[in-house]
């Protein structure tokens, strides 16, 4: 067989149920008083605000409602007013470190919470809740250290025959000294999400600027697209490789970005400087792409979106030839119960045992979501280029 | 005297009563049925929508709610529920071209609109709308023309001891040609707006793309900085520029900023390559700031946020010597009745004679708004570094 796209799906899949909630939470426990303001709250705004165990609490002025609600993951928690006309409420249920989406339903009507910025996910701008993580220095916003720059840049794609918008990462010293080449990284977003999503959730600028201070990484360019085009029809059963967008992604890739890239900045401009990887769909598209193309992309990432297999090495023959490094990484709830029996630690050993460079990781306690796919990139980027 | 505050601050505020809203609507007359979707609407979203005469009309889902508002600048319209839980209204009264504060309003909760994307303004990341006008292709994204990068930008502020957050708009060609030095504007946000105003209300890298491929303007960087710090206490008659913020502000500019970007940047740095400019109270910035270092920024524009008089001239000596232009903007509706009579289109005829190479602009039917600014830097930009 040429690709087996249900495993791959099974594999990139195995999270939907977990919604990134701990099995078990401490509902009947006493709620630990120590509550803070979410980092993803407006400027000023006290709440919503989260305790050491992951319970978040809301507050919400809405005088006339007979109902408000606290939405997080979908789940629907109560809240209760105060005699001020403040409704009030929390998760009966801790969230897992990082990134969740949430909302106000007041008397059936979902809203985003005013006190919240909107970032993109899920198909569209949305409220979301941060819960800190043990290791967030990764991400943090540090002083004392150089930054590098996030830049918003137009461009025309003939594939498409229109203007396409994405976001580049340059280092620090990329300014500095105008002789010097780089090295690019092309970074894809997951599925319902956009090119901002890397940059605004998944903080890759910052996480680049920490390893770059820490010397744990070469400098590299990263280009941050939109890969979505066009989805299965509602009800399809098609995967997304087999969506108009999911064909016609590639071929704007290959003839229209990496071109444009290669002429604005100054890149290295061959397969042994190209590293290409993505989370969720983006998983998805790095591996079909990667392995129709190893020659134009010789480092590979793929996070919470599905592996290489020996099948793919035998019927993608060049792979082996030109493949630098092959990493795959997961949410560990993600495995914990991995769909069709399939285990990807199994299969990426199999391609290790066939000579591939495989880098394999989980990260502890996350299911199919930014703080995972933050840590693939932390993982991932010092790897790169060596 | 050295400065005249009050004058100032009356030529600032003059439109504080106008709300953005056209005298004498056509509420009686029928409601033009043209409507389109707003371009602030999130993508796929139908509403909210706005017709020819610039009627805005909503539909809101909430099925088990007693009373949903439209909320635009402040004024409140009913809505009425359908048999499918959905609220329709629309304003009685028609709203000027260009961009206005919106929300919805659930039984006495003010929330955000989920169908429209967040935008920062009066304090807080908040939904608004566009009503289309008649010279939008000022600002339009075009196609089959180069684009300049807005990048996203960390650096240290010793004056402050933190770090702060700029963005900064690079001409298409800055990277092309890297021995190539160029002239620089900063550029300023208003009062209870943020660094992020200018390029995303503003939309001052396609105003800058739209002129250069016109040939209307010289190619220069734009910066676009954070310029709030502290303001006056709740209550206080102080103005802004006797806030503690106000007064570090000038020193973060002149100490951090500008040395940081003619580090980092290929500029030209002297003040004949060097600009000013601002909208209301970046424009009282503007002010305070140019006439104190006229030899540092030799062209300066001040938008809806004051004047330069013929006494600053002569508290101001050197003003005249180094400045190249003074360029005064204004909403039409801004000056329609300016408060204590104070009438600066006078004013600035009055410096124009003692010399200076003044330009004075009024945006036609448009007050203490986005639209105004955006045709202010339309206008100031093809005049500077001549």
């Amino acid at each position: 067989m040429r690709i087996r796209p249900l495993l791959i799906a099974a594999l990139a899949a195995a999270v939907c149920c977990s919604c990134g909630q701990q099995a078990g939470g401490g509902a009947a426990a006493p709620v630990k008083e120590d509550f803070v303001s979410m980092s993803t709250n407006q400027k000023g705004q006290e709440y919503p605000m989260v305790n050491s165990d992951g319970i978040v609490r809301n507050r919400v002025y809405a005088p006339e409602a007979k109902s408000v609600q606290l939405q997080i993951n979908g789940i629907l928690f109560p809240m209760h007013k105060d005699k001020d006309g403040y409704w009030i409420g929390e998760s009966t249920e801790p969230f897992d470190e990082g990134n969740h989406y949430y909302a106000i339903v007041i008397d059936g009507a979902e809203v985003p919470d005013p006190n919240s910025v909107f970032l993109y996910g899920s198909g569209k701008e949305r409220t979301q809740i941060e819960i800190p993580a043990h290791d967030q220095d990764k991400y943090a916003l540090r002083d004392g250290i150089p930054h590098g720059q996030v830049r918003e840049i137009w461009y025309h794609s003939d594939v498409e025959g229109a203007l396409r918008h994405l976001f580049v990462y340059t280092p620090p010293e990329y300014d500095r000294d105008v002789t010097k080449r780089f090295p690019v990284l092309y970074l894809h977003h997951g599925g319902n999400e956009n090119e901002t999503g890397w940059s605004r959730q998944g903080h890759c600028g910052l996480i680049m600027d920490n390893l770059l201070a820490d010397g744990k990484t070469l400098p590299f360019i990263i280009v941050m697209g939109y890969g979505e085009h066009g989805r299965p029809a509602e009800g399809s059963t098609a995967g997304y490789m087999d969506s108009p967008g999911f064909k016609m992604y590639p071929e704007i890739l290959l003839k229209d970005m990496i071109p444009y890239i290669d002429k604005e900045f100054r890149t290295i401009p061959d397969g042994a400087h190209r590293a290409i990887a993505g989370l969720s769909m983006g998983g998805m598209q790095t591996r079909v792409i990667s392995l129709a193309n190893p020659e134009t992309f010789n480092w590979v990432g793929i996070f919470s979106g599905g592996v290489i297999s020996p099948e793919d090495l035998d019927n993608n023959p060049s792979y082996e030839k030109y493949n630098k490094l092959t990493f795959i990484g997961y949410g560990s709830r993600e495995v914990e119960n991995p769909r069709g029996g399939v285990d990807p630690a199994e299969v990426t050993s199999q391609i290790q045992a066939r000579g591939i460079n495989t880098h394999y990781y989980i990260s502890p306690l996350t299911a199919h979501e930014w703080q995972t796919w933050r840590r693939c990139l932390y993982e991932f980027a010092p790897l790169l280029f060596r």
